[in-house]
This record gives structure tokens, C-alpha cells and sequence, in this order.
């Protein structure tokens, strides 16, 4: 086919198309609690609640199999896709696979694929319950949906986090997107040799979070036997300055951040460094982290700071403060909105 | 990269490949009531339970968007996903969509295309319930997932045909497949001319066929009215010989068929000759006609026929007397496994 004739969609970024095509949709079913604008949808079973979410990654685009073992691939999808029911402190039970295939991947690679996502649904108590396979013209695709439960009274929406809220993540950001670097300098300079050997010494922890994301149910787990709800949540996959800032959107707050409060790991500085990347810019904008942000009340941070399992870095304003990165000098730098829209 | 080592997936085929892959899977969650072998997953909710499937389509693979409408191609991705309900005898409730986009595929282009699905929507009283749009190095991928419901004691799976049960089809097979065809040959008479007019007179129904499939919600509220319970069911996709194959296979049954009692359209049957294409073998083996088949008890015939809405093309045996189509003389064909396995 020719380019079909309109507007490019980088024009709009990822998340005006979704508006855009999402905004005219009509509601049939009294069982739709929610449809777009958070990490799944939402839908009444009654008491509890069913959440369901979807999501599609490509070979090219979200992994390159010139380096990602496709064992690791199989976990790792699973991990994204039972991510967005955790973000809205759920729990993952079901899951359907999708591939596009093309002749190029063997029945082993694919066998490869379904022992990555099998480990980590044993991990996580999550069962495969079906899917499809097609051909595909260019490469191996697949999608993942997740279906998942809460009660009605324990799911948190993007949209509850108010003015003096603290905001927590769950890990240091940044290395997983240093783990990508790495691993695509390494393609780079090898590509014409014979037989490479990379050079990955000293940076397996970075490799590790990119290529093997962990999910974090152990947090959610601590924080309902500590009796502490989160008020907002969110999946951090896009970096951290886009997610905080869906967070402020849906709950119509601002927020503060404070630099030396995010937390980065040494190895992800000391290779950001070398490969003159700011480790900053990594962990704000890096994504892929897979990490939750979630706020909690404020007079819930002694509880919080006791679980020892999540880093405050900052506190929900009233919206017209912004959302703002403040400096170790006490400047505040506002995170402005194209920087977030990758 | 390189092609993967090891075996074609061609040498397995989809059946083959599916079974492979999802044969070692364990279940971990006492609510997943049926997982891979059927139109869709079971997931228990109580009384109720949840039906849950996932499709996906790659442009040049199963939809070519130099003939294929968007608008049309939304509608049919959606009405293709709801089968995957209605052959459970479930109400389809929600549905979420992943897309894959490539740079060639403008803004307007997925309007056209969720204008279409939404259509669609309205039609079956669905809800598009969210999504995830990613890029993609090669042309347009759409995966849909959909959401329904049954009482439990409704649900109708493909292993519940017995002996002597008839087998009931909602419409003349082999048009949407002789549509395809008449697109394609168009396409390739044309592909150097500058204007070209394609000659699609007097082929508007295969054209519709192929390009609007529609849902028979009206057929499963006609038997439910009547008290008529179907005692398997399975939607029409791959191709009448197969697809009743899969239900021989999950009821642990044989069946006979009859030639004459195939319903061919007047349509079909004259640019299949026009063709050379046997009529009997686009019925048999042409796919994507997206109706229902489903089997009966023996002694709701009287009631069943007075529907008017469905052909009986034969009665379930045995298994051990195989899968067999018996043509006008009286002579059985076995419908071998191989012909199945497209």
C-alpha cells in the first residue's frame, strides 16, 4: 500500500492518538466501570472488579533478538503486561498470548519464548489461557493480554493522588535504560566481526533490569499487611517525568520532586558517564523502567520509610504549581509537557 | 537477525504449533476453568463466567489495505473477535485493541479504522474498553481482545457433540473466500494501470461477504427463545472441513456430511466456475466465513428446521467411522487430516 493521506502520527505522539481515537467511544454495558486513561480497564463484577489490559510489542521497535535471548523476551513480556493490573493494585490471574511470525523464527525460538513467559507466570500465579498465532511479514510480534481481580473498594486509579500526598517508586530508574545502551553500542561496534565478544564485565545489573524487569507484588503485598493505600498508581514504563506527569493530569494536582531524592544506581551513573549520557535524563525520561510509582497520604510516611522497600522523592502540590524537578540548590526546573511525549 | 535455528513452524502447522506450545503450560489459579482448545478461555466468576479470547492480524498476511476499506477492516476485526464469544454461547461485552503502526499509516487512516469498529460496536452493544498503539517496522498489526460473559450452565464448548446429533450451519459457506479471490485477481489485472476501474459487477455479495462478515447474535437468541441448547458449537474460520474436524476432534466423535445439503450461493458457485475453482472445495476449505456451526440432539430436527435460520448439512457418528462428506451417488469421502491443516 502507498502512505495513506493525513496527518503523520508522530504529530500527534502516543498518547494524543490514543485520546483522539478513544474520546469518540460510546459506553454499552453498565459493566464498564472504565475504559481508556489508566494502566487497565476497569469492569463491575459485582462485588470485586475484573481489569483488563493489552499490550503489543514488535521486533525492530520494543526488542532487537540480535541480543535479547528470547527466553528473557517471554519473561520479560509477561512482567509488562501483569505490570499494568499490579499498577492498579490488582492481581494478575489470566493471561493470552498473541504471535506474528515470520519464517524466520523457529519452532525452538518460539518454544524458547513460552519457557521465559511460563517462569515467570509460575513466579507471579498467573496461568496462560490461550491466544493466537499468525503469520506476520517482518519479524516476530506479540501481544499480551492480562486479565485480573480486585475488590471493588481496593483498586487505585491514576486519579486519587491529592495536594501534600508523597510520592514513592519502588527501585532506582535509569538502569534498564543504561542496559539498552550498553547492549546497542556493543551491537554497533561488533557488527562487523567475526566472532564478537561484547563486553558487558561489571555492568550485568544494568543488562539485568533491561533484558529481566522484576514485578514488584512483594511492595503491594507489604503495604496492604501494613494497612497503608496507596491514593494513585501507576506503572513506570514510559520514565518517570512522563508517568508522574499522567498521574498529575488524572488527578488534577502538580507536583515536587527533589533530584537528589531519585534514587540512580552507581553502575547506572558510572556507565551513563562513560557513554556521556546525564544519568539524570536517564532516570526521568529513560522508561522501561517497569517499577511502580504510586502517592500515599502523608501522614503515612513513617510507616512507609519503616517498609524499607520504596524511595520518597517528593509530594503532590495543588495543579497550578506544575509538575516541577527541584534542584539540590532549591531551583525548580518545571517539567514541561513535550519533554514527556516521546 | 538470522533465522533462528531449527524447525518451520510450516512443518507443524497452527494446530500443531499451538498444541506444542501450550501443552506444558500449568494452571495456578482455581478460577481458570479452561484454558487453550476452545474459541476461548473460561475463567471463573461464580454463577457467571468470564469468556476471554485474543486475535491478531498482520497487514500482507490477512488483510491487504491496496483493496481492504479501513472502515471495513475495523468492522470485520471486531465482528471476527466476537465470534470467538458467540461460539461459546456468551455475551460479548468488551473488547481492547493493540495496534501496531508503521509510518506509512496516517492519523486519519485509524480514524477510518475505529470508525469502523465502532460501528461494529454498536451493532453487537460492545464497548472498546482501552489499548495500546505501538510502532511497527512493516505495515498495520491489529491485535483485539473481547470480553463476554455466560451463565455457567449455558456455556457450549466444541467437545459436547454426541451421536446422532445434527450438524447446523448459519449460512452458505465459500462466498467471502470466492471474495477474496475477485479482489485479488482484480488487483493483479490492474496493479500497471493508472486508473484502473475494477470489475467487481454483479459480485457485490462475495465482496460483502469477504469484507462485512456478520454476527449471527440473532441465531443464538433465536435458539435460546426456542429452548434450543446447542451441544457444541465453534465458529466457522479456518474452513468448514477443519474447523468440524476440531469438533470431532474435542467431542471424540466422527461425523457425515452431505454434499448436496451444503449450502453454496447461485453467486459463488458461478465465479468459482467463472475460476476454475471447484465451488465445493472454496466451501470446504476457503476459511473466513465467519459463521457459526454447531450440532443438536436428533430430536429438536422439527424445531430447528422451523427456525428458518440455519442449514442442516448432516449428524454426528462415532469416531471411529472418521470425519466423512458423502456425495450425491452415495460414495464417502474421509475428510483427511492433512486437508485440514492449512
Amino acid at each position: 500500500m502507498n502512505k495513506t493521506k493525513g496527518t503523520e502520527i508522530a504529530a500527534l505522539g502516543e498518547f494524543g492518538l490514543i485520546n483522539r481515537l478513544t474520546k469518540p467511544l460510546s459506553k454499552r454495558n453498565n459493566s464498564t466501570l472504565m475504559a481508556a486513561g489508566d494502566d487497565a480497564a476497569v469492569i463491575d463484577l459485582g462485588d470485586e472488579v475484573l481489569l483488563l489490559s493489552s499490550d503489543m510489542l514488535t521486533e525492530g521497535v520494543d526488542f532487537d533478538l540480535s541480543y535479547f535471548p528470547l527466553k528473557h523476551l517471554g519473561y520479560k513480556v509477561v512482567v509488562r503486561g501483569v505490570n499494568d493490573i499490579l499498577a492498579m493494585n490488582g492481581r494478575p490471574e489470566q493471561i493470552v498470548i498473541s504471535l506474528g511470525v515470520s519464517a524466520k523464527i523457529s519452532v525452538e525460538a518460539l518454544d524458547e519464548l513460552y519457557e521465559g513467559m511460563e517462569a515467570a507466570c509460575a513466579e507471579l500465579g498467573v496461568d496462560i489461557v490461550g491466544g493466537d498465532t499468525t503469520a506476520s511479514m517482518n519479524g516476530l510480534i506479540i501481544n499480551i493480554s492480562v486479565v485480573g481481580r480486585a475488590k471493588k473498594e481496593s483498586v487505585v486509579y491514576r486519579s486519587g493522588a491529592k495536594e501534600h500526598d508523597l510520592i514513592c517508586i519502588t527501585s532506582n530508574l535509569g538502569a534498564a535504560y543504561m542496559g539498552l545502551h550498553l547492549l546497542e553500542r556493543e551491537k554497533r561496534v561488533l557488527k562487523d566481526i567475526a566472532n564478537p565478544e561484547p563486553k558487558f564485565a561489571g555492568h550485568e545489573y544494568l543488562l539485568e533490569r533491561y533484558l529481566k524487569p522484576r514485578a514488584r507484588q512483594n511492595v503491594l503485598k507489604a503495604l496492604e499487611e501494613q494497612g497503608i493505600r496507596p491514593t494513585s498508581m501507576i506503572d513506570l514504563s514510559d520514565g518517570l517525568a512522563s508517568d508522574l506527569r499522567q498521574i498529575c493530569l488524572a488527578s488534577q494536582c502538580g507536583a515536587r520532586i527533589y533530584l537528589e531524592r531519585i534514587p540512580i544506581a552507581r553502575q547506572t551513573t558510572e556507565l551513563a558517564e562513560e557513554m556521556h549520557i546525564d544519568p539524570v535524563i536517564a532516570a526521568l525520561n529513560g522508561g522501561e523502567d517497569h517499577e511502580l510509582m504510586f502517592t500515599v497520604p502523608i501522614d503515612m510516611q513513617e510507616k512507609i520509610m519503616a517498609l524499607g522497600l520504596v524511595d520518597v522523592i517528593g509530594h503532590i502540590t495543588r495543579e497550578e504549581a506544575g509538575v516541577v524537578l527541584v534542584t539540590p540548590d532549591g531551583e525548580g526546573i518545571a517539567l514541561k509537557a513535550q519533554a514527556f511525549d516521546r
